[in-house]
């Protein structure tokens, strides 16, 4: 279902976009360390809560504001309907309830990027839903079909391994491709889903996305090593110790020639 | 605080908007008698309700195709976050608060607008909120300012005794002031506010809305008249039969030559 | 995993139980017809829905008043945490955390029994719930290891066929296996869970109840007869007419000596 | 409306109850410094969140058995529903619809006890509610009149400036004064509500405990002395820094030769 294919376009890359979740408390809960404010000038794109796993109105205007500050491109990071599961539970829902509720959390955060006079970047489903898209292609198709209506140009965030991509690429939906810095990967290419991550080593955590990037492979779960294409790091933010992931990510890439930097040129390879 | 001069404009009306809140119900639930399909074709404002009061996003998309079918004008209409209470139990928060959560929904509207190929109208707060902002010039602003930003031509629904009338006279967007005839009228100009309204008299209220749109005035508790100025009429989808409540104005209405049209042509009387 | 002897005790009976589900607004809104108070009198047990799927704090109170007046037993009626699904939607957690969601919600009802001077009689998850319990081997030894804990002789609705019922045997947990009237059996002896059910026919339901009742034995859709034990008759509230269904089946069951009697004396049988 | 007279039992006393709000986390989010466990043993009192500000069903599992480990007496902390204002913002709503919400919440924890063998202590209304009590005489009478049917041994936290306390001891409940060390007091005995505290020095606050503790005295926003009667000191657990505060009052307790000690004993003096 994947292209196994090592991709010239990322492992030549001399830059590389970082992507977060953002604005992941609710009311007066903060998540993981709580370090928004610290972590937004180091990443490019950010996926701010919406809402309706994390997030309130007053979180999302605060986030699309730190966002603009440090040029961040922005994007909506929607999720099951579930607070106390933070969206990491699956829900039973019909695709077509599912995508409503990804409208609706969609234009939530564009109204709040209209106020900052901002537009979105992208669309990035949240955990649980994210990995029910990756696998469901009638949610994938559903979620794509209203993307083209809404907005043909919106680029959504997904794994090469999902479903969701071969969807996005066959409806011509933009697509970015993710590699997830945090999480463990299995030989499908696919990230081995968690409701719970413990603390990291930073170093560790930073080899391994140097080793994407430049040779484009990850180790598995299995002990082997997989390819993987990607347009985009993700390093969660409720990641215990996340800002120190991050940092040791952006040194490992530097020392290596690798920038950080936004997706703004680089819709064509996504579609490609 | 409000004009108490007869207007021209409404006195010698040969056609009126009709509002009523629409998509009112929650998950399984249906409000009042359960009627929107049969309403909608009957109006030419549909206040959509946008989840924090009443709503979801599978109504609010069922809501707005509906309203496209019959080709009734949409807006958004934010309640405080209270389902339990349906929006009609004020809750103390800060003016900037109020309107992030404001400009959330009506951005989750927009969305799907945007979707079924349409475009908002206008923008209605709903119940306490709508009071609230009536009295409260803090309020008031903060919101008219957040519209400025947003969209300075999106309509403001608002009674012509609120401060919400003033502030927006003031910045510069548009409004549509209300009549409300399913509501009881103070000296002020002002609705009874109240949480629950029973059945009332479909005859009684055409008259009293045919006497408000022919004579600019409304009988109130208080035992006199009191000078209405109005582009919309408001009847609510909760009261108690409102199909017959509807109907029987619609009747009045054509029977004294006037029609129930949209605002389309309407933009400068309430900004005059 | 059911017992497929005909039970003595069911096919010979002249009283049965008849169980409804109470309470099932939330805020404004009512479910179904919106009959509560008129179907209170015609049951002997009543679950009250303890608010997250349906229910609030007023109406629980209302409802165990109205359950004192009629002399229905009551009991709690917990579900999945998903108030716009209505509990109908599965959603993924572990058994531990959903009977903590179930503690809550028995206790939050048990307060109401006390305010009134009453005792709960029963505890029955509700729909995606109880299926889920049904087939679940953890969650319903969970549950039910939690019941011994709190009241090792409330009485657990289940079907006969489930797991829930084998595990609460096993455990000694007393228990009260359903018939439902208004939905469809398989040749599992279980019912064909649905997230929606149109309008029956009274005199269809008040037949199969019926003969349920006097030969232990309901048609499945694929057919074929299946042999029913149970000790009460469920009748869904939000069922379209369920005012009807209830009583054309009390009418059927008076006509043929059966009489709709509460549970007090029949704990044994259940444990049998 | 409360005695200024300085009361024996308190300014002679060498024990005083610690109390502090417990497990006001919700999901996958904790509070201020996320030190529940580490405060737990160094507590007398825990007032439990139990949902509807803070809290959720497995937080409040987790916390009565944390009580029970530590000996530490636990109490129901029912808040308005309104987990994004964190139970901070007032709801405007029936005393008896709130005394529901309460009596709904005081049994979801009185459930959790029950599982785990142990009884309630008292309960405590959080935040915006407490205050709303405090002077609303029409909500005291109807949560104590709810309380003397529920359990009129039922201990309820007041502070004895407050409406709550004179209509408990009109009634019968006993009640327990509260002292709040990280809250200013004004002239009327009341503490200063807020939505947000910051960070406070431990030395001072240990000091104002002291000083309550021996003179029955706390130094007023005003600038002047106010008499303090009290049974309780609290602590709340989200003050930034909540553990070097109890740290510090707890070793200015004891070198002044007071101890920490559970309500067990002193339900008397809190009525007399």
């Amino acid at each position: 279902m994947r292209t196994t294919q090592r991709l010239d376009d990322v492992t030549k890359t001399t830059r590389i976009d970082l992507n977060s979740d953002m604005g992941e408390g609710f009311g007066p809960w903060t998540i993981g360390d709580g370090v928004d404010e610290q972590l937004m000038p180091l990443i490019s794109s950010a996926n701010i809560a919406t809402g309706f796993h994390a997030g309130d109105p007053n979180i999302m205007r605060r986030m699309v504001l730190l966002a603009r500050t440090h040029g961040v491109g922005i994007g909506a990071h929607p999720g099951f309907r579930d607070l106390v599961g933070f969206g990491r539970r699956h829900i039973n829902a019909p695709a077509d309830e599912l995508v409503n509720d990804m409208v609706y959390q969609l234009g939530a955060l564009r109204e709040f990027a209209r106020l900052a006079g901002m537009s979105l970047q992208h669309i990035k489903p949240h955990g649980a839903l994210y990995m029910h898209a990756a696998r469901d292609e009638a949610l994938s198709r559903a979620l794509v079909t209203a993307l083209q209506q809404i907005e043909p140009t919106l680029r959504l965030f997904c794994m090469e391994s999902s479903v969701t991509f071969q969807v996005a690429r066959e409806l011509g939906q933009p697509v970015v491709r993710e590699f997830y810095a945090d999480r463990d990967y299995d030989l499908s290419g696919s990230i081995v889903f968690t409701r719970r991550v413990g603390a990291l080593d930073p170093e560790a955590v930073a080899a391994k996305v140097l080793r994407a990037c430049t040779d484009g492979v990850v180790r598995t779960v299995e002990g082997q090593d997989v390819a993987i294409g990607f347009d985009s790091v993700c390093i969660h933010s409720d990641t215990p110790g996340a800002l120190a992931l991050v940092q040791a990510t952006r040194r490992a890439l530097a020392d290596h020639g690798i920038e950080v930097a936004g997706l703004a040129g680089t819709t064509a390879p996504a579609q490609a």
